[in-house]
């Protein structure tokens, strides 16, 4: 089964299209490195959370992923304008419409 | 921008699979209905929670698909096996990796 990742970041005010942007920034590398899907979302009903929904190959290359120069330069580059605020959740991939088979 | 959705339910206990199989049983419909990805996971780190990451067209087909005999039906046939608890988010899709382009 697949591993997946729901998540949520706060950005400071009127910086989140540029986190968006640093988020959607990395998907070639993303691929190279077992993720299946990262979708980027901004709140409807807040101007400042950004939402992701991930799917990776397994749990390990999810946290391997971490370690990379380029997801560390991207945190680095993002952390700035965050707030700190983050939820996540770790979940198990059951499928469904377009959902890659990881 | 596509509209996106995220949301959990909780099944009661030991009805999770079912509820999950159900939400997985009408992809073909979704597509007809405007959506472009309907991702079913368990959460990890409880036995209960069902997690949803949706993508469609527009909030306009979203909110359509709700009055479709199909959805009606499969909702019908979760509601016993749900304790009631549900979250969700409204969202504006950015993009990323794998994700359709709506």
């Amino acid at each position: 089964m697949a591993y997946g990742y729901i998540g949520s970041m706060r950005a400071r005010p009127g910086r989140r299209d540029e986190v968006v942007a640093i988020l959607l920034s990395g998907s070639d590398g993303l691929r190279a490195a077992g993720c299946r899907l990262y979708l980027v979302a901004r709140a409807a009903d807040d101007p400042d959370t950004i939402w992701v929904t991930e799917v990776w190959e397994s749990r390990e290359r999810h946290q391997e992923s971490l370690r990379l120069p380029e997801t560390r330069a991207a945190i680095e580059r993002a952390t700035p304008m965050l707030t700190g605020e983050f939820t996540g959740r770790e979940l198990d991939v059951a499928g469904g419409l377009g959902v890659p088979d990881a």
